[in-house]
């Protein structure tokens, strides 16, 4: 099995994660309709930081929850333990064997605070130390680059956001249709070969993204880092314009997630004034208009609503950032300096 | 003015922030003695964000409060307003004209929350949206990049952890000694200098930190950038296992915030494995044995206690930052595309 297969797999890991068992989540809602939360925490690292943070718009924007992402070095570098009985621990770890997710956890479940795991690994640490577990059902991912861990993650957070509170029929449809989003979006294989010949070239680029899709831009980064060892610098469009505009110079690319929805108008016009200093870039949209403004665009499937598109729209940018690795004379299948499992304590 | 002007003036600002009147922050922990919060939420954008990630720690690990960083774009492009009732909501702004950062706070205030702004304008409309207001009393910061107003920002959090849980005697102390430890921080100012020049030809470097330094670490990239215009890429030195250790190649230097603590055995241990693959590096520490692991060395003032020196520690790193674009050739005081107070809407 390679990191290829398993990105292909990712229709097939969604469907299973559509079709997995909806009793530990809802338990969990049930116990918070009886003891309502203030708040909900999200511990997390890496590639599942980048879920955490797509959590933080969904439960935010979906279910007027203020989510908070932890810092897990307070409690095992600190010993702290901040009170968090008021709150929802999330811990999410593909390999559920990280111990410093894990003492946030079972710190919070020790407080009373009501914990949920999601990891890949229904048997590891995590899920022993949390009340609830969503299985990814991802099935065991050997490449060291986390992919199709990742999108599911994000369909769990949105099994999480449902049980809360449950979907109208219009979005229980577009849920059911994410496998098939992801499909089509696989099809952007030639089209994500090509840009990464054509970028290859550079070492460094900066990756855009804003709202829902601030996630996205910086899962694409880590994957561009950890497969094409580019340095790929990913930046919220709303900060980006705080400084950081200052590092493009001609040269350096800028790929922005840039599809339909609240963002979109201000990704335009950052694409816009790149575009007028030279800029390099290369557009991720499934919107014509935005798709034009670039140099070089990767076209995700259209019908894919804001709130679950993140879900889509790394598919391309796991693609990409696998032929950039090839474009570049690396084997993305052997990062180098990559661990699995990486035990932060 | 200039930007060397206002760096230097930073032990004089942190003594007229440390001067200024206790009575807003004795107001809003009245309140929360009568009301308590379960949750801290902090809103902010580029370098005051990285205040908040300090605050994320300090409130965490001294008054054990959790506390979660904003998404600002939740409110301002999605429209949603999180329930926020149970929560103190800290809004960090130089400027205090953010509008996605004013409109977090209205809309918590709306909801009946404890708000506070901390900002250099008490007649910004930040200011205005608040209940309380702490004046960051830096004085007009005019150059683009800010320094004053962060170090600045950063006791102002302490202010109100302390306005939170009273200081033993020692720690009042270690709080009065802070402008003396940022001035003696100043005179690293020829070993920055040295450093700078010897990595000027680098156009891209990673900076770590964890724990209380982490926010450190984001910060000196971020100045890195602005002036510079040198990729600089921060990590906490947890993720940075996890992955983007694999860009480290020959020749992209590594600057650690590494001083005495909690984090300083895994700091060390990566020093000791970059220095195995023959990485630049260059290690900002109090602790000699630490600053021996490196190739360059920038030392810090000792004695200043961990909670307390984020204030202290980036100040060789903005000179750093500064001396980096003059040996590059760039005019630090008119950095390319910064706007001194950017509209995020």
């Amino acid at each position: 099995v390679s990191l290829l297969d398993e990105i292909r797999e990712q229709p097939a890991a969604l469907t299973r994660q559509l079709e997995a068992s909806d009793a530990p989540l809802e338990r969990l809602a049930a116990r918070l309709r009886d003891e309502p939360v203030e708040v909900v925490v999200i511990a997390a690292r890496g590639t599942s930081d980048h879920a955490a943070v797509y959590g933080q718009y969904l439960l935010g924007v979906r279910n007027g929850l203020v989510v908070g992402l932890a810092a897990p070095s307070i409690t095992s570098l600190y010993g702290a333990s901040p009170r968090a009985a008021r709150a929802l621990v999330v811990g999410i770890s593909q390999s559920g064997a990280s111990p410093d997710i894990v003492g946030v956890l079972a710190d919070a479940r020790r407080q009373g605070a009501p914990t949920l795991a999601i990891t890949n690994d229904p048997t590891s640490p995590l899920a022993a130390a949390a009340e609830s577990v969503v299985d990814l059902a991802a099935g065991p991912e050997r490449a060291v680059a986390a992919t199709k861990t990742y999108t599911t993650s994000l369909l769990a957070l949105v099994r999480l956001s449902l049980a809360l509170r449950p979907p109208s029929p219009e979005e229980h449809a577009q849920v059911q249709r994410l496998p098939e989003a992801a499909a089509a979006a696989l099809e952007s294989a030639a089209a994500a070969e090509a840009a990464a010949r054509d970028l290859a070239t550079a070492d460094r680029c900066v990756v855009l993204g804003r709202g829902f899709e601030y996630a996205t831009a910086r899962e694409w980064a880590l994957k561009i880092k950890e497969l094409a060892r580019v340095f790929a610098d990913p930046y919220s469009a709303a900060d980006f314009l705080h400084g950081p505009i200052a590092i493009v110079e001609a040269g350096v690319p800028v790929l922005a997630v840039a599809p339909a929805g609240r963002a979109a108008s201000g990704l335009a016009e950052i694409l816009e004034r790149l575009r007028a200093d030279g800029a390099e870039d290369l557009v991720l949209s499934d919107e014509p208009a935005l798709l034009a403004l670039g140099r070089r665009s990767l076209a995700l499937p259209p019908g894919v609503p804001e709130w679950l598109r993140p879900i889509v729209s790394i598919v391309p940018g796991q693609l990409f950032a696998y032929h950039l690795a090839i474009a570049r004379g690396l084997d993305p299948e052997a990062p180098r300096g990559l661990a699995k499992v990486t035990r932060t304590m």
